[in-house]
């Protein structure tokens, strides 16, 4: 059991089997189709051949700064999957991959494609802007999910020698550089290499990086003059768009590139566990505020600009022009877990879920090979899914995101177990008092409220099972083998305190009715407006089933809405059925405004599908919040 | 009377006199305050003195490609100003400013004051990005308005020295250059030219310019070659941005940078007028129809994107981040007044008067001495006139648009006159049968709907005139020497014709109740929404009047709105007051998104000001659309 401010330890996603008809599918999906597609672009792109550290000047293609980090990801994805699904085909690929990647390790450890052949006079000159210690994260991310999943350690090893070079480069001893990273990622990967390998020198590497962030005299400035620049002249003009405008203790808004962000407030959450330091909790706490209560979405996207890939202001929730990368929803869910290790409380697993099941899953088509970077609320039309980007972080994020799945669900705490989400499968770990349990979940979630938890302790003992009661449900009933239970609900967690028997059954039901949802009145773009949400999942109007256009609708306040599952459609889901008003659209035929009294509307018969499923017909517009009219 | 197409010739500004409450005071702070603050900006930012030519290399500050357009604009301003109100203050400025101008121009009649002594070997090398035309258009429009305010000739010969000059430099004869400017101006400007002196080559000069844009092969592919870079490297992408993506008789959509699509429509209804060209007015009437169904605020404003400062797609008209540059309204309205002389056509009219009242207007302070460049319909309390800009574009702009406004409201046909403007002042003009013609204008126009006219020609005389019903007076009386007449009413103008004698007095009446006006439904970002209206005044609501912020209020649609003046409020203006509803804020202390059950509203009081003059007072949030609810 972890000591500490780290009360929830996690059980790992290698002990976690997901395998009902709403996830099971998806990991299918993400093992047959999405990393075997996202291999061949990987592949085709030059992306894994850079490993070869072949090119010369004048060749083609150039390796690119950060491609090494979208290969590592890939093969974290990989390695997840092979540890709940084996498959000789892709143990091979991955098997050549790890083989390829450790042989690109120079001689004094160092491992990344482009500074090594590209511009090996320009190692470690502008960690600003050039990606290289986060391309070194997703590396030992890589390799720590490697090993647990294969237990090879081979590339564990690789990455450990990488870490230790690096730590020979930096830190805060004289002669060493004291540099971090603009891209934050490799804090919280090297909390993983350390609890991977229990060598505490990774973890005082990792609070070196995040306590050095920001501090005067600035890293950023003198680099940038060592290269010769102004440092007034920084493209992004504040460190605040990497997190980096004051030390991170001292932080309270959420600022700049929301992945940056969500990476390293994931790594001060980590950091806070791993070294009981309630002052970055306190941040982290202070900081989990200003986004959740003023810039997340509903969807779970966050960072509204594509200015900055991030955050603006409180309350700047654009629809159209929404940004919210789908890399930002998945490391609002790396954070989010991790701050559920700190405290069960359910508002952090509300914003998990609220991404998982909208702005996360939004990313990927259910056909598993096309993707969303840019996941808007609304949209004219003319935003698609693509095969591939230049920039292709988020692909092979969502692979390494649905293939762990498993392991955001359950963690076990010093008095027993908590079940964080509810996906059917089933999970093993030992609890404080040694005992082993298994807890097998079935549920039609999130298409149906009922969840029925089978309890199988190897042996009768004592611990309390924390039921989570999603933010979204308003009532819910409890049985313990088939009794009634008013548990006391804590944080957001239904405590369920006996001695358990094996078989004992829990069933919990939540009550899952279409709700219209309002945004704070200070979100101006979604004044006036309400959005349809049923459990966890947030839905959409698309053109395809609206052909008048999904903008003239409105929602009477009395509008009668009703789910229904339909098997047919995309994959098999629930729509929510009703009646809306559509704006008579003759009146308009040689006017941009008109009085308000000269417009009619009409009952249309209106469908709204989940919004993680949208874009998977037709093109055409789409829309999270209706107008109330 | 002109020929062809140009079926009215608008009344000059040197001929109408305005003198009423609203425009009146207007003018006079336009001439005390702000035409006296932009010198002083001109001279202080180095603008003026670089006329001086005596740059050195490593002397700051260093003159700008455009700075010469500034103080074009400036000069023709004050031009206009001197016209309708001598002050010899300003005419020292002027004479000394006209001086320092000439006083620049090269002995080959070349007149820029960056190219002459910054980059002098780059000369007409990149005129897809450096103005050089454009800066020259301005100084043309600034020598003919100087010309016919004072009757020197000094610039317009030094203008007609460098028009020559650019003709032996541009144009299809082989030998030439077949370039054109990346912003259009000159082209505008040159019809200019040629009406102040009827010199036939101007307007030929400026139809080479037109017809020239865009076709292939194109200019500014072979001008980027020329300077050893790949075309397709153009920083803007695509050559939409400048309107120069195919020929201009093949456009039928406003696309790119608004202001610069605004001179480029301006100068093709000019040429469509002089040439007789019907293909050139349809192409000039697809375009507007695309503006006006499509892409203009309800404010007047065009070109909703920061980005390229310009056009995106149909119906988007964000609000909150709307650029709707000060300078694009005010070519809006060159544009609907050129569209004016060749159709008297309502639908004109009122965009001209749209813009006016609220999205040009809007882009000076009271006090005349700060300008919005960007005038977004709704704000979170960041947004506020500055004194100046490096790219000052608009400050000068408003201030010619201001100072010979007159010149906008009357026009004269064959058959008689037209009142484009209410605005109370006296113009003077002569009929087509040499009658000449005094009309006397007494109204309290925008703030209420009484317009008396006196009609005073030399002789009685048989002529129609036409008074513009506003498009948005759904009720208006009329009465001839106090008897009601019953007038025909084609296009938007009622037509009396009668034998006119010296004192015949006009009276009409338009309903100007408050009305709630909505947007076309495919307008997303006002759908639910509603904005105030009064006459042709945009209203709006300030958080200075509504402390627990603007962005809160829903107006019920049967709430009852007054109009009422408020002498003391903002220089005296009309209000409009009501109750609307308030979300009650305290549910919403820990939540972001809420069920819609859960929110409760209580009564408010709603006072809304005309939009142009907001953020006057305390800043604040300020929305024009405003949800119902």
């Amino acid at each position: 059991m972890a000591d500490g401010l780290r009360c929830w330890e996690p059980v790992s996603w290698t002990k976690a089997r997901v395998d009902d008809e709403f996830w099971g599918p998806r990991q299918r999906v993400n093992r047959e189709r999405t990393l075997p597609a996202q291999w061949r672009q990987c592949k085709d792109t030059g992306r894994v051949d850079a490993f070869r550290v072949g090119w010369r000047p004048g060749a083609e293609p150039v390796p690119h700064i950060f491609w090494d980090s979208d290969v590592a990801k890939w093969l974290e994805a990989a390695s997840y999957s092979l540890a709940i699904h084996p498959d000789p085909t892709l143990q091979a690929r991955v098997d050549e991959l790890v083989d390829l990647v450790v042989s690109a390790q120079q001689p004094d450890g160092y491992l990344n494609a482009y500074y090594t052949v590209v511009e090996p006079e320009k190692r470690w000159t502008n960690l600003r802007d050039c990606h290289e210690l986060y391309c070194a994260g997703h590396l030992i991310e890589a390799a720590v999910a490697h090993q647990q999943a294969t237990g090879s350690r081979k590339l564990l090893e690789a990455l450990c020698r990488y870490a230790d070079y690096i730590a020979t480069v930096f830190g805060p001893e004289p002669g060493k550089k004291r540099g971090y990273c603009g891209h934050e990622e490799i804090e919280l990967a090297l909390v993983r290499l350390y609890r991977a390998t229990g060598e505490a020198r990774y973890l005082r590497l990792s609070e070196y990086f995040v306590r050095e962030r920001g501090r005067q005299p600035h890293y950023f400035d003198s680099e940038a003059r060592a290269r010769g620049e102004d440092p007034q002249h920084y493209w992004a003009r504040t460190y605040a768009y990497c997190q980096a405008h004051k030390p991170v203790i001292e932080q309270d808004e959420v600022v700049g590139h929301a992945v940056r962000a969500m990476y390293l407030y994931s790594a001060m959450a980590d950091l806070a566990a791993e070294l009981n330091d309630e002052h970055l909790l306190a941040a982290c706490e202070r900081l989990w505020d200003d986004l959740a209560l003023r810039k997340l979405y509903i969807t779970g996207g966050i960072g509204p600009s594509h200015h900055n890939e991030g955050f603006t202001w409180a309350y700047d929730l654009p629809n159209t022009t929404a940004y919210a990368e789908t890399c930002a929803a998945i490391g609002l869910v790396l954070w989010a877990h991790r701050m559920l290790q700190l405290r069960c409380d359910g508002r952090y697993a509300d914003a998990m879920e609220r991404a998982l099941y909208n702005g996360v899953l939004s990313g990927v088509s259910l056909d598993g090979e096309r993707f969303f970077y840019v996941n808007p609320l609304a949209s004219n039309g003319d935003h698609h899914r693509q095969e591939w980007f230049d920039c292709a972080c988020c692909p092979p994020n969502l692979a390494r995101m649905i293939a762990s799945l498993g392991g955001y669900a359950y963690a076990r705490g010093s008095d027993g177990v908590a079940v964080h989400l509810y996906l059917g499968g089933e999970v093993g770990t030992r609890l404080a008092d040694d005992t082993s349990l298994r807890l097998i979940q079935r549920t039609r979630y999130p298409w149906e409220g009922s969840v029925a938890l089978t309890v199988e302790p190897d042996r009768p003992t004592e611990f309390t099972l924390r039921l989570r009661i999603p933010g979204w449900c308003r009532r819910h009933t409890l049985r313990v083998n088939g009794e009634p239970l008013r548990a006391c609900v804590a944080d957001g967690y239904a405590c369920v305190r006996r001695t358990w028997q094996a078989g004992d059954r829990v069933e919990v039901e939540f009550d899952m009715p279409v709700e219209q949802v309002v945004a704070h009145p200070s979100v101006a773009q979604d004044s006036g407006r309400v959005a349809l949400q049923r459990g966890p999942v947030v839905y959409c109007l698309e053109g395809v089933d609206h052909p008048g256009g999904v903008h003239r609708l409105a929602l009477p306040p009395d509008a009668r809405l009703r789910p229904r599952f339909d098997p047919g459609l995309l994959g098999g889901l629930v729509v929510i059925e009703g009646q809306a008003m559509a704006l008579d659209s003759r009146v308009w035929d040689r006017a941009l405004y008109l009085p308000a009294d000269a417009v009619r509307s009409s009952p249309v018969i209106l469908r709204a599908i989940p919004y993680f499923a949208w874009d998977n017909r037709e093109p055409g517009d789409m829309a999270v919040w209706l107008w109330r009219g």
